[in-house]
């Protein structure tokens, strides 16, 4: 059963674009995942599902973490050392240590963050 | 090769909550998955993989349509009549459009919409 599914549908969404990443950071789909999966563990949400795509070599992966709390995704730009993360969880988990756990990986030279509430 | 390899990683991204929606539209993945393959349709987007979930009777989906544009996301409770949906696209694409054939097919009794600019 979603956890979700025992409170109302209230939860906070996060969109968070990381700038002047190590291109070499963003175009492995295992490594992509392994953080999503670490980032979901930081937050206190359960992994319910997962699908990773990569685009070719040399370019991106898009990707996202299905969760009991909802997700988080990601879709990446190695050629302009750049990110694109949001977070949607809701229930008691913490969809700010995830966007940290990630921001710690990734090292950006920059970070635009934007919050909305949903729900 | 994805579309927005081609071009800045720029981008819409719409958070859509859909309020008052008949929980029989609600519940069923294989429904939900259909959907937002036309919902991506119709915004001129191309699917390259998605994941859907079910949490069991009565209570709802969750999933995402991967993209060549980023993706299209849904969370749905039934028993609140309440889906949550975002639609993030980059290139030519009209993330719009998508929410567009959503609205359609859940016909709503009220619709909050936010949007962010990306990348």
């Amino acid at each position: 059963m979603s956890k979700c599914a025992l409170h109302l549908p209230r939860g906070r969404h996060l969109l968070v674009d990381f700038h002047g990443v190590a291109p070499g950071l963003l175009g492995d789909c295992d490594v992509i995942e392994a953080l999503l999966r670490d980032a979901a563990r930081a937050a206190g949400a359960t992994p319910v599902g997962g699908e990773f795509h990569h685009f070719g070599p040399g370019l991106g992966v898009t990707g996202v973490l299905l969760l009991k709390e909802s997700h988080i995704s990601i879709h990446t730009w190695p050629e302009h050392g750049f990110a694109a993360v949001d977070v949607f969880m809701c229930g008691a988990a913490q969809p700010g240590q995830a966007v940290a756990v990630i921001e710690a990986a990734l090292q950006p030279a920059s970070v635009t963050r934007q919050e909305a509430r949903r729900g």
